[in-house]
């Protein structure tokens, strides 16, 4: 609990002395938990749970479920009454929603103990909201309380209301969002198949302090017990992690690693989807719709565009991602990457010949076929981005990801030399030839990016033609876009300068032909360490820049992220040789440093020169933090990731300005 | 011509106009060139040749065979003893061994041109130090007119005298040393093949400026036409490259790629070997024998050790290696890698098993065998380097280069599953399954060095002990030396105080034992951006730092060095995208400016950190004297290349001195 709070280990536990009353004096004692508002989905109306002839514990531990709290009406007159005033006066005091535990002896109601609640994502925006409204706190702390990750699953597609779903189980919806995986039963697993990346569901009686780490490691968590106050619904909460709780049907059977729910019996590694709204337990996969926005939401959103200085992009594969990221109030779009509109099966074998040609004219004709569908992208994203920035990066291919397995290919031979079908083997046989040539050592440090636009200058030059006619012929139908280009894999200025002419050769052959011509910025991708050490060269022929923080990382640590996160990172961050993973929050030690050289050097040839910012770590607060502290022009998220995106950028922007304050008033 | 020697395009070509002799005015006339010495080894002796009845172009096309210079005694009494004299005035004047175009006109001399002398690496060290000896220069003058590079073919080993070889032609030894490679008829041909790594001997009828590149791609070149004083033979010279010129039994057909000799024919592609000194060619290859130093060579190499302000360490991998290096002056070693001892055929199959172990215990049981082997090794290379710092690298493995292929197991695994050899099959299934979960996608950027050691802590724990134990062997035997440990492939700090815990205890655990102790210095190899970015939080933990330049090199640019090799490098060359191969030359902009960083930032934290290199750029002048700046402790060669680097470094400290002098009285 204290690794993933970031509490540190020195700090000591307060002692409070109080009077000791008994909620299991009798019948009318009991014991009970109350918010000021609902902590699921944040109403405002005094939301709980009571038993009677209980102590305190007997309710956490979740072992009998409790009674709602306003069976209590029934027992004592005023005393829900009484507990509402106490509420309401506790949460104008501490100018949060509370959680209240309190006990009743003999009739009389005693407060034990007032906190903050934890809440849903989804209840912590309503809240923060209302409590802005109704005057409590400001526009800024309504902002500042809410943790970008924990409203991701606000912003991801859940369970479709109209879908054919096979519900096998139904419990407590403890924390809402829908997740899918398999079922595991103990945190050990769930942590195995975390590091692999395959879904898991964590499936427990009931959760203790000791399952934290499997509970981090899980997408979803389901118990068989306890109430939506029981240590599994809080901690979910907590997290962001979609929770059913309380799912009294299914009974567990850890030596077997089966659970049983009526007939049915499912085993270790079977996938199911649960619902932490409706408390659902589904069995398989089933169909996911796109998110709908609360008011309060869209209240939020609109008060982070207020407070917030840097612009929230986009990093988008299509135009279906241009479409989607626009409705979610993208600015522009950061990374629009070419190579990956490549990657659509039907596109694929074109690329494929692309790659293996032999000389240029077998690659300008494998290109030629690719031409009307890139310009098809391009209208389609330059159209949902109107008005906006569009930057476009040029081609980025990881070789291998195109070609067929040597591995694979060598068995078809053998079983053609078996069968004696000359013909397919001797194909077969010259294809592997060539792919043997073409394969790399380190593909994710060889011949990628501006080193393939460089020696084969074709495919750059067809790429800004389509871009310029693209843009161009929106410019005919009075639809305005501002595209960009980015050179990316940068490590030498000469790159630069080299792609710059290629690429400013052919707009103005297009803008000649065309009779008609757009400023096509051309900037620089900085995602190496030698173009961050040597940006003051490289911006002589940038005009802007944007860093790339992921190759960024990999490139400063060495760490092929592939083999990291599959070999020594779990083990580096269980043993804490890494404080974080580096690929989800940004080491400011390291890479920010190289950013922050980048930019000085950069911004020392060209003081004005506008600089964004790419990668997952754009999804991370103290990420955002440090963008902001750099002065960045955007960020650019995923998709469905731009809202948070711009409660992060707000939040960033917020605390600097907090900041400043104080350096003023000092 | 202006690209290898790095002259500048826009520079002009300067004019002279002077008398017109002619030396094609009947027998008494005729055209020579004249060496004050022999450009060929150094002799203190008029050298050159004559052609009677000829123009000065007659004699450098190498059309014509001409006279040796003697011969001009029969024909005018006093024209050799004038010539003589004039070259003594001449050489005096310019200090260096004078290249002189004269022309008989009717008996009486005329000088056209005088220029310094190209030589080849022996002539140009004699008489770099025989002119000291004499007077005219001083020694650091000396030392400064030695190109290390152009010395390397006098370390490498030479034909052996006594050994069995098949010499098919003779010619004239035109620039010393012996090579051998395939034979290539042109010099695209020969670029290709320099590209794969695969040594040529570039063979032609003779060179023209055009051919300059495939000269530079060769390992030697052979000219059936010209004489020591032919374009491929001045050219050679100044490549250091062996050079065998005149070779007139050889008859080339450039059509069908072959060469008649007598009665033999070779075919582009058959193996010769040619000797640069005594104008042998030999079929195939052949044994060599280590280099023998000249009086005037070790004179040299005692004059660096006199002004040298860095020390020459070597970089060794085996026990014999550091005996070589020993020999060639080394005065540590700067990187003793531990991998490469597990490269050896019969050591193969432990390392293979240690990497495929399941487990720790199978792991510590492939260790055990290691051992012995380990410590021997040691014990050997200790021995040779009595009295001096052995630094000693810390397992670094690239994975793969252990592992058998997958895709041949593959292959064996079908062709027993036909040849329904069940038992076979399944353990080859076993084992691809193993090779599959280690399978990395980049491995030069994997789970190596440190990574490995960190999560593997056994191996850096035996080979600590392994260190210790064998240096207090030794100590016992009154055999004292200095051995360090290197950590490798650093980039946080925490890796270096992991490391530096374990390697710490291990040591502790073997004094313990042996009632003995020794100073082990542990150090931090900096080879990866982020560990020169970070380095004052590296410097806490590390006694002193080692740069690897390769390695920071491939990181830095975020090259794959094989995959840039093979692919993009050779273009952006030729192309000048990139000036030099920064695999060659250190990238002064870029990844010595990461050096610089990493320097200040550990002397900030330790200020009298002591700081060596270690890679290939030790061997590149340019590089030498980044490193004298940056004040390193040493510089590591290869055991062969300790004596161009005591030159290097030597000349580095006297460049360094003059620059300081003439600061001084600015």
């Amino acid at each position: 609990y204290r690794r993933i709070h970031k509490i540190p280990d020195n700090l000591g536990t307060a002692v409070t002395v109080q009077q000791m009353v008994f909620g299991n004096l009798g019948p009318s004692s009991g014991t009970g938990i109350a918010f000021s508002r609902s902590p699921s989905t944040g109403e405002k109306r005094l939301y709980g749970e009571f038993m009677f002839q209980a102590q305190g514990e007997d309710i956490v531990a979740g072992i009998r479920t409790p009674d709602p709290l306003y069976t209590l009406k029934d027992k004592k007159p005023g005393l829900l009454e009484d507990l509402q005033r106490n509420a309401t006066i506790l949460e104008n005091h501490y100018k949060d929603v509370q959680d209240i535990e309190f006990t009743v002896e003999e009739g009389n109601l005693y407060l034990l103990q007032t906190r903050a609640a934890k809440r849903t994502a989804q209840a912590g925006i309503k809240i923060a909201v209302e409590l802005a409204e109704e005057g409590i706190i400001s526009k800024e702390e309504a902002l500042l309380r809410i943790e970008p990750s924990y409203i991701r699953p606000l912003l991801k597609h859940t369970i479709d209301p109209n879908g054919c779903v096979d519900v096998i189980a139904n419990g407590l919806g403890a924390s809402s969002g829908a997740a899918t995986g398999i079922i595991v039963f103990d945190p050990e697993e769930a942590e195995r198949h975390h590091r692999t990346g395959q879904p898991a569901i964590l499936v427990r009686s009931e959760t203790t302090p000791e399952d934290i780490h499997g509970m981090v490691a899980s997408d979803g968590i389901l118990t068989t017990r306890g109430g939506v106050t029981s240590h599994a619904a809080v901690v979910a909460r907590d997290l962001g992690k979609p929770c059913v709780v309380g799912c009294e049907s299914i009974k567990i059977n850890y030596g077997q690693k089966q659970l049983h729910v009526n007939d049915l019996t499912l085993i270790e590694g079977d996938t199911i989807t649960i619902c932490g709204s409706s408390g659902r337990v589904i069995r398989g996969e089933i169909p996911l719709v796109a998110p709908v926005f609360s008011r309060e939401f869209l209240t939020l959103l609109h008060w982070a565009d207020e407070f917030k200085t840097m612009g929230v992009y986009c990093s988008v594969n299509s135009p279906k991602e241009a479409r989607i990221s626009r409705s979610m109030g993208a600015e522009g779009v950061g990374l629009c990457r070419t190579e990956q509109m490549f990657m659509e099966p039907h596109r694929m074998p074109y690329v494929t010949k692309m790659i293996l040609a032999r000389n240029i004219w077998e690659r300008k004709q494998a290109l030629s076929n690719l031409i009307p569908m890139q310009k098809e992208d391009f209208l389609g994203i330059f159209r949902s981005m109107e008005g906006k920035k569009v930057n476009v990066r040029l081609l980025d291919p990881p070789l291998h990801e195109f070609l067929p397995s040597q591995e694979a290919l060598a068995l078809e031979i053998e079983r053609a030399r078996v069968a004696m079908n000359v013909k397919e083997m001797e194909e077969k046989e010259k294809l592997l030839k060539r792919i043997k040539i073409l394969h790399e050592s380190n593909p994710a440090f060889g011949h990628r990016g501006c080193r393939m636009g460089i020696t084969y200058p074709e495919i750059y030059e067809i790429q800004a033609r389509i871009i310029a006619y693209a843009a161009l012929e929106l410019k005919k139908e009075k639809v305005y876009v501002y595209p960009q280009i980015i050179v990316p894999l940068l490590s030498h200025s000469n790159e630069m300068k080299e792609v710059r002419e290629t690429v400013t050769k052919a707009l103005e052959e297009v803008f000649a032909a065309m009779g008609d011509r757009i400023e096509i910025p051309i900037g620089a991708f900085l995602e190496i360490p030698r173009a961050c050490i040597t940006a003051h060269k490289i911006a002589n022929y940038a005009d802007f820049f944007i860093f790339g923080t992921n190759d960024l990382t990999s490139s400063a640590f060495a760490f092929s992220r592939d083999d990291a996160e599959g070999k020594y990172l779990a083990y580096y961050l269980d043993h804490k040789v890494l404080p974080e993973n580096p690929f989800v929050v940004l080491d400011q030690e390291g890479v920010g440093e190289l950013i922050s050289i980048g930019i000085n050097k950069g911004k020392k040839v060209k003081p004005g020169l506008s600089i964004g910012i790419c990668g997952e770590h754009t999804s991370d607060p103290s990420s955002v933090e440090f963008m902001q502290e750099n002065h960045m022009e955007f960020i650019s998220c995923l998709p469905h990731l731009v809202p948070a995106g711009k409660i992060a950028a707000a939040q960033a922007a917020i605390k600097a300005k907090m900041l400043q304050n104080k350096k003023d008033t000092d």
